[in-house]
């Protein structure tokens, strides 16, 4: 048979547009190499929050005090939070698995091989079988970028140097854990580490973490996690991984911090080889497949959606960009947009971004105004928080007076930036969300007071 | 001198309203008889938030083994979670000060009783001076009803029957706590005080719990607060109430459960008397002061806003209805809607509302349409929450595809409810709100879940 849509990777890109090609009645064929799901579902976002999850709930065990709750010995077995976050991986693939079917996909797990063009549409091998379609999506995702730096391929190879997917699989907790790169994902595992009990260092190139992040708010996350016991070196470039310890240059100066486990974790680069892609032809630049607002390629009836692309990274960027793909296959009015995409870390505290920045939004020459304010300003960050120092802060276009960022450090930061999302989507303005009623005693009400504050 | 506005009650109504009148210029006076900040700051939302934030830590202690946290011994030091609750109370009401310094408020601490209007405009007398002021606002906010059953004024005399006021500032933990009605003030304190160790029961009138609740929702509230240990005796009207136990009628037969302190918690009612509204002669109705769409009493001049007009009975639409009222001052156009304004249960689990509900919509004669999704579509609500049967539902306009109603339980409800009030207020259609874009993995995303589901 000659399907109407075959999806290359059943990550949050390809499993989203099968469910909902599939719910609108297109014969639908999803090809998924390692595990459905892909990095999100089972190396990535999810399984990192079961971690922080144990994190939160041992810390709250630990340090009640304050707030008169007090208990011995408390302990957080790490081999448990991994078995854990397996039953948690399962059950959520079970679920993708459950409207694959609901939603008359096939899913074939096996590797995926592009051949070319035919007169029946486009032909993939696997292993056993040629496929054919009208259509094509690819959905190859991305992985950890493994720099050329002496040390990193043997270590990868002795199990001393991991990536994220390596990292969420070991079984104990290293006494001494080096960090290279302080991105969320950096961030993150630096964050659980550290309250299960390594001693941690993130090693930085740029002078801050967080990477796109208000620098602000990266400069009070770091102050946090120092206070917690994180080590950072910022600024300083990894030369060298070596046994037992990482080498850098600081200032001019080279540095040796030691490690029983290093965490990669400097960005992450689309996947775009091994499966074909240039037997189409399709264009590529910096290393991603060059898409436009519908998500079609360079060739017609071939699209690409998610991090392949190598725009955004973020699995809800992919849902998205699949459903404008989908839509556009469908002749459905719809177009990418990425102006309103939250992005979030889950430690703690957490951050919450969406939209413009201070500098960002400099960097386009936008006239702004900013409105900032404590998260002491919400009662229930107070009653919640002993000694917090969260912030909030909103940028104003000017000229329209309508929102246009938004960023904010402390708790439920992660629940919260949604709804300063959507005021950016409906392109609201400071004297509309004034008249948003917003319940109280919430941390969401800081949105409100920082509007205020302007 | 002659003020431009004199405010009567310092609660959320009319600290805001003074804060937003003092901002724009105008000469404010503001007189609170008991405690600046009102009920909500010093003997409701906030201190139960304390409370239910003591008692999340100490069940995570408690309780952390399926996430790999253990601990022994947990305990809850019911007298410090008051300390701190005092504490943070002063620190907030100490912000609501600082706010009307900021503002050029003058606050008098007194009681108030107006004495009438003369062409020097409305003359307010307290125990040392008397007042006048161009315009008048009252928020003299509501009390905890006391019905007139047997044994209650007595039991309250002693101090054996308690309101909102007196059990927040109990210093042990009753053995037995009987509480008189299943609304959200009852709930979060039966959640609170079970958790700390009362025997708890709730006797309530209705046949459901959490008042206006969804009924399913409150279904399954109840579910997990019997789980918990909470006993439930509803369709139960009390009859007396004797020196250690309350007694009520159900199914036809008299019961009898023991009680070392009783929670009073069957409604609030609108301040109305004692303070001399009936020489301005405002109109009243069924207990509260008749006001339009900007604030306005049937006297010009005379605005009132928050619980006293019996409408919402909630701090935030206290908060909106005071800055229409000022707005309305100012000359500058607003209005007050009711459509968009949250509801928030803070227990374990939380639960948060907002909009026309199933039941509302149908008695109003609306078509509507229903998705409902289990909160297990949201791969963090798993992650976190080990067994959870919380959902989301959302209620939309058959006629024109907007939303008009979401309510869900389960964690974070109360951060991201607002997120859907920003959706009703926008009359954001099905098909706009497919388009946002929600941060994954949150728990957040079950809006975008059960908006799918349709």
């Amino acid at each position: 048979m000659i399907y109407d849509l075959m999806v290359i990777g059943g990550g949050p890109a390809g499993y989203v547009a099968a469910e909902r090609a599939g719910h609108a009645g297109l014969s639908v064929l999803l090809i998924e190499k390692r595990a459905l799901g892909g990095v999100c579902l089972n190396e990535g976002c999810v399984p990192s929050k079961t971690f922080l999850n144990s994190a939160k709930m041992f810390e709250h065990a630990k340090h009640g005090e304050a707030y008169g709750v007090t208990c011995e010995n408390p302990k957080l077995d790490h081999a448990k939070v991994v078995e854990r976050k397996n039953k948690v991986v399962n059950m959520l693939v079970s679920g993708v698995k459950a409207q694959m079917r609901a939603n008359k996909v096939t899913v074939v797990e096996d590797e995926a091989f592009i051949e070319g063009r035919t007169a029946e549409g486009f032909c993939v091998k696997t292993s056993k079988e040629t496929y054919c379609s009208k259509r094509l999506l690819i959905c190859t995702g991305s992985s950890a970028v493994v720099p050329p730096i002496e040390g990193v391929a043997e270590g990868i190879k002795d199990g001393f140097v991991l990536t994220n997917r390596e990292i969420l699989d070991l079984t104990e907790v290293p006494k001494q854990l080096v960090i290279v790169g302080g991105g969320v994902i950096g961030l993150e595992m630096a964050s659980y580490f550290n309250i299960a009990g390594s001693e941690v260092t993130v090693v930085e190139m740029l002078d801050k973490i967080a990477g796109p992040t208000d620098a602000e708010i990266s400069a009070i996350l770091k102050k946090n996690y120092e206070k917690q016991g994180v080590h950072f070196k910022l600024s300083a470039k990894v030369t060298k991984v070596t046994q037992n310890s990482v080498v850098f240059e600081k200032d001019g100066k080279t540095e040796e911090v030691p490690a029983d486990k290093v965490l990669l974790s400097i960005g992450r680069r689309a996947n775009i080889k091994g499966y074909g892609l240039e037997n189409l032809g399709v264009l590529t630049d910096r290393g991603g497949i060059v898409t436009d607002c519908y998500g079609r390629t360079n060739v017609a009836e071939v699209y690409a959606t998610g991090d392949v692309n190598g725009r955004s990274m973020l699995a809800h960027t992919a849902y998205r960009e699949s459903e404008v793909a989908v839509n556009h296959i469908l002749g459905k009015k719809d177009v990418m947009r990425y102006q309103a995409i939250p992005a979030v870390i889950y430690s703690n505290p957490e951050v919450g971004s969406v939209g413009e920045t201070e500098a960002t939004a400099k960097e386009k020459g936008r006239e702004i105004k900013i409105g900032k304010v404590s998260m002491n300003f919400s009662g229930r960050y107070v009653a919640e928080n002993e000694g917090g120092d969260g912030i909030c802060k909103v940028i104003v276009d000017k000229a329209t007076d309508a929102l246009i960022g938004c960023h904010m450090i402390g708790s439920y930061a992660s629940e919260i930036i949604v709804s300063a999302g959507i005021m950016i989507e409906n392109e609201m303005r400071v004297s509309d969300i004034k008249e948003i009623v917003f319940p109280h005693p919430t941390v969401s009400e800081i949105i409100r007071e920082a509007i205020f504050s302007l």
